[in-house]
């Protein structure tokens, strides 16, 4: 979800270790300390128990290859890999609608480099506009505080418009949705979905 | 996906071990030989190559326990274990409908044991159709060599309506919709769709 130097990989620790994220870790209820895909998946918790979205995210792809059978006790991987995800980190339902989105963050104050988001997940979220669902992004921009729904149809008007390998914060700004935070939901994207459906651009 | 005595557990050997789904097995563009699921995501592909739908099949959840890091090539999981999906299998969009269904297989000749799908499975396909979306069960009696969309509502009809544990056949012949099969589609499941659509049922 951090911003790395294009062409290098961030390490798998960070991202892709369920059990970090449950364990250890002391009980806050603020967001300090909080992963942007905990606090995503805290407030589809929210909106799920409050019947407004059915909205999860989707498991990390493994691609596993050795498992053993012991008796009396579940099945053990013991070889297995990452493999790189084929669609965006999560889709759902809300008020009839479907919803697909990426959530990435950045420390850049300035641009959201591009090099974060891959073409299959861009085509992907293009794919699902086309068949009548609405595709957005959830930017985080760390050193600002401040996280923006931006359309897909945005991202697309940018791209097809600029060669340019970020998105200037400036364009987020004046395209994107602000979303609340707070205690419950965390991060209300749902509310900015709701401006940008109110718009009637979709 | 088999039908097992309740309370057994599937190994998991059959569902879970995508590399034996790829490597050694012949090319056999039939459908002998294929898995319920490898038949659904080849049609999943046909649907999204002619963009007709975008579904995708979510990957197997687990919980990974210890990871190497090793330098110059790709982390390892060493140890990690199959987890219990919280939502159905398939989920996406189809002009513009939000489609959410679980598949499932059966050998029995006479009925669907419900055994086969967990409560919380039923409890998510149901808040997907409060939500606005389409719910529905893929239900395959290998015995027929049929296989059935079932619409959710009717499923659910059938619980208010019966204790029983297991759909009769001739429920699921009566209210739900054959699938044609065939090379491409493999299993045509939104032309079903579009019958149930057509009904205005929903």
């Amino acid at each position: 979800m951090i911003n790395y130097p294009s062409g290098q990989q961030p390490p798998e620790r960070a991202k892709a270790h369920p059990l970090a994220k449950t364990s250890a870790k002391p009980v806050n209820y603020g967001s300090r300390g909080m992963t942007l895909e905990e606090q995503i998946n805290r407030s589809n918790q929210y909106y799920l128990s409050h019947n407004l979205a059915v909205i999860h995210k989707k498991p990390t792809p493994i691609q596993v290859v050795k498992v053993n059978y012991p008796k009396r006790s579940a099945a053990r991987i013991t070889e297995a890999y990452y493999r790189q995800a084929s669609t965006t980190d999560y889709n759902g339902v809300y008020q009839g609608y479907y919803i697909d989105f990426e959530a990435k963050e950045t420390r850049n104050k300035t641009r959201f480099p591009l090099s974060n988001l891959p073409l299959h997940q861009q085509q992907h979220m293009k794919q699902c506009q086309e068949q009548g669902g609405i595709s957005f992004l959830l930017l985080s921009f760390r050193s600002h505080q401040k996280i923006y729904l931006l359309p897909f149809k945005a991202f697309e008007r940018f791209q097809a418009e600029s060669k340019q390998q970020s998105l200037p914060y400036e364009f987020v700004e004046a395209n994107g949705y602000l979303c609340q935070t707070g205690y419950q939901p965390m991060i209300d994207y749902l509310a900015a979905l709701d401006c940008y459906l109110e718009r009637g651009e979709r």
